[in-house]
C-alpha cells in the first residue's frame, strides 16, 4: 500500500475512481497507521471541499428509500450532476443487512458513469460510522461530486446524526391510513427540511393526498427553524419517476435561499464545530472510562444511583475525583 | 451557621419549614464549604426520597402557567396533599423576571399551610439551576411533600431538563387560531405526558375545542413513548378552577399505570443515571477547558474548523492531544 498522502490527494483531486475508493478504505480502516494517513490526506483535501449539495434521506421502513434514491440519482446524472450516494447504518454489522450493502438494489444507478455508490462502513458505533461517512462525504466533494446523498435507516440516533451533516434533510413517507402514519419516530418531523410522500401512484393517490395534508397540518404546529424556509410536503412516485424533479427543485430552492441569507454557510460552520465538540466529548469520555479507579468504582456507584441510595451529584463528584487521584 | 449535617437532616425529616429553607439555601449556595455540607445532608436524606408525584409544567408565554399551578396547588392541598412548587428558570438572573420570583403571583397558594413555594435559584447556567432544583426536589420529598410541581419557562433547553427530572411532564396550551398554535417550541409535544388547553372558558370554548382537536391530531402522528400511556389532551380553566380535578386524575392514572408495569421505577432510575452522566460530562469538559494548552489552541482551531480549512476530526485529535502533553 502506498503510504504517501500526496498519491491519494492528487488522485482524488484528479477524480480517479480507483484512488478515491482506496482513500475511503483508508478512512474506514481502524488501523492507527491508516487513520494517521487518512487524516493527513483529509487535511490536504479540506480546501477542495464544500462544493456539493448535501442531502440526507430517511424514511419509515417500506417507504421505498432505495428506489427513491435511485430515481433521484438517475434524475441528477441526467441533469449532468456527479452524484455520490453514501449510507449511515450502524445496524449493518449486526443484522448483516446494510442499507446499501447490496449494490444491486440500485442496479441502474450503479451503471451510470456519473454516479458513485458506497455502502455503509461496517462495524463500530454510530459515532464511528458517522465519522467515516462524514469524512467520505468530504473526500467525495473534493473528488468533484456536486451532489452527495446520504441514506439512513431509522435506528437510534442515526437520523439526528445524518441531519447534522447535511444541508437538507428529507423525510420519506408513505400514504397510509392510521397505523403507518403513527410509525413516525419522535422528533423526525422536526429535523425535516422537506417531507416527501412516496408511492403516490395508481390507487394510492387519494390516500397520498390525505397523508400530505396530515403532515402539512402537523408541520404547521411546529415553529419553523428559519423564516427563510417553510418545510414543504411533496408527493412523488419513485417507481414511476414522477414528482422527482419537483423534489430536487425544492432542494435547490432551499440551497439558493439559505445561501443568499448566509444561513447555509452558518449551518455548515455550526455543524463542523458541533462535530468537533462531539468528538472531543467522546474522547474525554473514553479516557475517563479507561481510568482504572473509575473502572473499579463505576459498577457499585451506578447501582447505588439506580437504587436511589446515592444522589447523582455525589456520585458524579466521586467519579470525577478519581481523575485527580491518578495525577 | 450550623455546620453539622445532622442538624439539617433531622430538621428536614421532622418537616421543620425553617430548617428546610436553610437546607435549600445551602444547596443553592456556590461556596465550596456549603456545597460539601449540602452533599453530606443530601446523602443522608436519599433513603427518604422518592415518595412524591413529580410533575413538570411548561407552557407558551401567556398560557397562564402560574394561575394554573396555583389552581392545581389549591386543588391538591384541599385533597390533603403537601405540595412543593419549584421553578427552573435559567433566565431569571438576566431578565430579573424569575418565574416564581414574585411570590405574590401565587398569593392564595402561598397562604396555604400545606403548600411550599420556592422560586428559581438565581444565576448560573441551566445545568447549575437544574442541579439545584433537582436536589431541592429530593429534599422536599424527604420533608414529606407528596406532590412536587416544577415550573419552567420555555427558554433554551429548560423543558428537556425539567422533563428529565419529573414523572409527568405537562404542557399547557391556549386556544388560539393559527399564530398562537404555531408558537410551540420544537420537540415540546414529544416531551409531553399530557397536554392541557387552558383558558377554556366563556367565549373561548369553541376555539379551545378546536385547539384540543388540533393537538390530538398532532400527537396522533407521534409514536408513543410507551404503550402503557396515550398522551391525553385535556381542557381546563385555571381561572374558573374547572377541569383541574380531571388534570390531576390523569396524572394519578399515569402514575398508577406506570408504577404497576415497573416503568415508573425504570424511568426514575434512568433519569438519575442520565443525570449522573450529564454531571460527569460537564465535569470532564470543565477540566478540559481549564487545560492551558487547550486554552491556547482553541481560538485558532475553532476558526480553522469554522472556515473549513481543518477537518473536525483532525481538530478534535489535536485538542485531545493537549491532555497527554501535560502528563
Amino acid at each position: 500500500m502506498n503510504s504517501n498522502p500526496d498519491y491519494y490527494v492528487q488522485g482524488v483531486l484528479a477524480r480517479d475512481r480507483r484512488i478515491l475508493a482506496k482513500t475511503i478504505t483508508l478512512i474506514e480502516s481502524s488501523l492507527p497507521a491508516h487513520q494517521e494517513l487518512a487524516r493527513a490526506i483529509l487535511d490536504q483535501l479540506m480546501p477542495a471541499t464544500g462544493n456539493a449539495v448535501r442531502l440526507g434521506v430517511t424514511g419509515v421502513p417500506g417507504a421505498g428509500k432505495s428506489t427513491f434514491i435511485e430515481s433521484l440519482g438517475l434524475h441528477l446524472v441526467k441533469n449532468d450532476y456527479n452524484v455520490a450516494v453514501l449510507a449511515v447504518d450502524p445496524s449493518s454489522s449486526r443484522s448483516g443487512g446494510s442499507v446499501l450493502a447490496d449494490k444491486t438494489r440500485m442496479e441502474r444507478l450503479s451503471a451510470a458513469p456519473k454516479a458513485y455508490i458506497r455502502p455503509s462502513p461496517s462495524g463500530g458505533t454510530l459515532g464511528g460510522v458517522a465519522r467515516k461517512t462524514r469524512e467520505t462525504m468530504l473526500v467525495c466533494e473534493s473528488a468533484g461530486f456536486d451532489a452527495v446523498v446520504i441514506e439512513t435507516v431509522g435506528v437510534g440516533q442515526s437520523e439526528t446524526t445524518v441531519a447534522s451533516m447535511v444541508d437538507f434533510f428529507l423525510v420519506l413517507m408513505i400514504p397510509g391510513a392510521g397505523d403507518e402514519i403513527q410509525g413516525i419516530k419522535k422528533g423526525i418531523l422536526e429535523l425535516a427540511d422537506g417531507v416527501v410522500v412516496n408511492k403516490a401512484d395508481g390507487d394510492n393517490m387519494v390516500r397520498a393526498r390525505r397523508a400530505q395534508q396530515d403532515y402539512a397540518n402537523a408541520l404547521h404546529l411546529l415553529r419553523p427553524a428559519t423564516l427563510t424556509w417553510t418545510v414543504p410536503v411533496l408527493m412523488c412516485s419513485a417507481l414511476e419517476m414522477s414528482g422527482i424533479d419537483a423534489v430536487w427543485e425544492s432542494v435547490l430552492d432551499f440551497h439558493k435561499k439559505m445561501k443568499s441569507t448566509g444561513e447555509l454557510d452558518e449551518k455548515r460552520r455550526e455543524q463542523a464545530l458541533d462535530w468537533m465538540w462531539t468528538l472531543v466529548d467522546e474522547g474525554l469520555k473514553e479516557r475517563f472510562q479507561a481510568n482504572s479507579d473509575v473502572k473499579k468504582l463505576l459498577p457499585s456507584i451506578t447501582r447505588e444511583v439506580g437504587h436511589g441510595t446515592a444522589s447523582p451529584t455525589a456520585a458524579a463528584n466521586q467519579l470525577l475525583a478519581c481523575l485527580d487521584k491518578n495525577k
